[in-house]
């Protein structure tokens, strides 16, 4: 065992406290050198060192327990010396709990312009410049952030993906991965390696047994929801799931709708982020305990409920639905801002509602009632 | 004396408590049902019932003591009647302090499509639909909204404007005044009139006599900051301020700069509102104590310190330059939001300091003491 994962094991522990006796569910906490986490838990996605059109205070008001922060796009902007020299990324943004950072894998799927080597990604740079992102240089950049668990720099593959492509690709992955646990070597910060093998059982159990074999702090699924749908989605976390350690935190990337949380946390995993609660919200779709509600819709004008009145956030405990309306109508942040609030805190409040109901025995009773009143429209 | 007008001096007061010595400055104190005004008070704008851009719970923590909205805008988006069934403008946008609203006055200055006749001032509206205000309108839709402090309808007047038509406009604004008075219901809201007569010195005396006879709750001087530059406006507002009663506030509309406030409060004037703040938030101009910067410069790069280390507000105590910068840099909606704390917070505090430095009788050295740190660049 490496100096540093040893070492580690000091500033970063795992337990999984509770087992819903009818399916994987599981309740459990990670310590890290900036707090404890309740599992499951969602994160919401900071992409450039602040949650999208959400104060600060605001996060805090409504209890998170961790942001996630982007490597890749940190990268250009400030860049990672620069937040290095502010005293890391925490104190850069002012957040005090714990940070993950992804590792610029998904921007390898997710941007265009790139060309893939040995050595790693190179992408074309918003100003024409090419970017290189190879192991070294993406824990490189975390190390300098300061995030309090890192991401392994992967290849997260497209939907569909041929057989060969996704073999070839996911051993250069674990060639990447020994080269991040090389490059690791702050023992406060904590290093994830990340499971890819598409929609391929034997691939992903491949991957799953490379992973586990490098016995790092934390387990990540992903190249999931990179357009397979929901049904590949779920194979491929039920597949993969039960091959993991029962004494790590397992974590997907990316991941989601309200029913694909439900879905991770039946299958076990205690980790997911996604774009979508903030991305929807400054779109003006919310979420409800009923479903999605788009604020513009003009029933929504005369409407002076909240959001979602079984919702205790700011937005829902001061704002009707016609007033949040109203601010989507005249263009004003503040609708952007409230509607954020609500959404996140939706997610938040669902990752509660699920891991107290771990901790009853009683999640498939949950999720069964959750679904029922939620209508996917 | 109307009914409404000696009605509503129960419900609204105004009280001048200090005299500076050296100067007209003085400080005092506006009493309404939703609350106290100290004076002289900077009054933030929320076009479209909602500050631009600043979270409802940063206003209280500033302590921000009365806030502007439109009449035009509201009427357009979401209307009036609608407010109303939502039980008015405090309760819809859940700010309980003193509301004031201008009267779409202003409108008749600033939009370029409309045709004033004597009934009032008929605008192209977004949809091409007319929209017609009026004095009665105006006064309509500002009960509805019900906010503390109504303003009359008039015709704000471009700078230049020949003698002529000032004195045509004066006139037919004079007899709007009383239209407005007699469409007065509510005596829980107050009805300010207005002082026109562009630059010329006998028309805005006549201006003031024909306000003042009246005899309404409070007196403002509009047809300033309208393009005649802070020379015609200074001579403007010197001019007429001494003319007016001691014992009404003193509200002149729509100014503006730090520099511009000192002036206004150096002649006795209580009451401000004016978009720079905010509007230069948006935009990265942030002011200090040295002056307005412009937060994207590349020499805040690498800046830690706060906008302003003097300055006690949110964005100051928690954040630096250099990140403040990175959000703008990154098209951040943060950015605006911590920019226009910070900027709205600065002007409630000159203006809080420049109370206290009156109530000390010390006006024209706190006047000589900022202008000389703060550098107009």
């Amino acid at each position: 065992m490496s100096d540093v994962i040893s070492e580690n094991k000091k500033n970063f522990k795992f337990t999984c406290t509770h087992q819903d006796p009818n399916c994987a569910a599981r309740a459990g906490e990670i310590e890290t050198p900036h707090g404890k986490i309740p599992t499951p838990i969602f994160m919401p996605v900071g992409t450039h060192g602040a949650i999208k059109a959400l104060p600060p205070s605001e996060l805090v008001d409504m209890d998170a327990k961790i942001i996630l922060s982007n490597t890749y796009h940190l990268h250009l902007t400030p860049g990672s010396d620069l937040i290095k020299k502010a005293g890391g990324l925490h104190k850069f943004m002012n957040w005090n709990g714990p940070i993950l950072t992804d590792s610029g894998g998904f921007q390898v799927f997710s941007l265009q312009q790139k060309s893939i080597k040995e050595e790693g990604a190179t992408f074309k740079g918003p100003k024409g410049k090419d970017v290189l992102l190879s192991p070294e240089t993406s824990i490189e950049i975390q190390q300098n952030l300061g995030s309090d668990i890192m991401m392994a720099f992967d290849e997260c593959i497209p939907y569909p993906a041929t057989r060969e492509y996704t073999k070839k690709s996911m051993d250069r992955t674990h060639r990447w991965l020994d080269r991040c646990v090389k490059s690791w070597t702050n023992p406060k910060q904590s290093l994830f390696g990340i499971i890819q093998g598409s929609t391929f059982d034997d691939l992903r159990k491949e991957c799953a047994e490379q992973v586990i074999e490098r016995d790092l702090p934390g387990i990540a699924i992903g190249g999931v929801s990179v357009g397979e749908g929901p049904e590949l989605m779920e194979k491929a976390v039920s597949y993969t799931a039960p091959l993991l350690p029962k004494d790590k935190p397992r974590y997907v990337m990316g991941v989601g709708n309200p029913e694909d949380l439900l879905m991770i946390w039946e299958n076990g995993i205690d980790m997911s982020d996604c774009i979508i609660p903030t991305k929807f919200a400054r779109g003006g779709t919310l979420f409800t305990n009923r479903g999605k509600i788009r604020i513009r819709h003009k029933n929504y004008r005369r409407d002076f409920y909240p959001i979602d009145p079984n919702c205790s956030c700011y937005t829902c405990k001061n704002f009707t639905r016609s007033y949040v309306k109203h601010l989507f109508d005249s263009n004003e942040i503040l609708g952007q801002i409230l509607a954020t609030i609500h959404n996140i805190q939706f997610y938040l409040d669902l990752s509660k509602r699920a891991r107290e109901a771990i901790i009853a025995g009683k999640f498939l009773q949950f999720k069964k009632s959750f679904l029922d009143g939620y209508q996917n429209n």
